[in-house]
């Protein structure tokens, strides 16, 4: 298996940005077509543990789209072959000022192309 | 891509109960064992996040021995392909009523069986 593979990895992280620019922007019809939409998806978010993609769909349409700006700070991406890899990252909120958000998604690609199967958004003291 | 492949499944479902077991039992070497040991390795933990192997050993032989004992519920492996899967469980502490923890695990195997690369641990209000 290789391992951050130049190709593969530069799709994940093509992906990822992707992803946080509809995060900050609230897009939630992007946000939507990077999970995927299956039963077995799960998100777990800051104050929610979302079961398949029809409870992601439901807690992100009715979701603020105030205070969604933020930074990130030490992400890594890898990839494992050319079907899976992982995205960790910290956040920091300009509103939550010594708090310190983290993000892990898996990302696999599918036929119509990578997408998140599984997140975890948590914030502790920093 | 074979999602939820029986055997596949069956392999991550035994490799994530012998975590469960070594973690309850603050069995080190065995948590150690089990995951990539690599320094693209991250687990963010509760209140900490430790990248790469180094950092997740330095944290695991530090810890204390007390208070791990605790109950898993709506725990979800799924498996993509033959080499990558994702465990998400929630879990309950005696020690912690109302408050429920999350733990998020991406497996991949390699040539020595399969490791956890990344893993985030959370607890939220109940």
């Amino acid at each position: 298996m290789v391992i951050d593979d130049a190709t593969v990895k530069a799709e994940v992280e093509a992906a990822f940005r992707a992803y946080e620019a509809a995060l900050v922007d609230n897009d939630v019809p992007t946000l939507e077509a990077l999970f995927r939409d299956d039963p077995r998806t799960i998100r777990y978010g800051i104050g929610e543990n979302l079961y398949g993609m029809d409870a992601i769909r439901a807690f992100r349409r009715a979701r603020s789209a105030q205070g969604l700006a933020r930074t990130l700070s030490e992400t890594v991406i890898t990839t494992y072959g050319r079907d899976c890899a992982t995205a960790m990252t910290l956040f920091h909120r300009p509103g939550a000022p010594g708090r310190i958000g983290r993000q892990s998604q898996t990302w696999v690609r599918f036929a119509d192309g990578w997408r998140v199967v599984a997140a975890h958004v948590s914030v502790i003291e920093g």
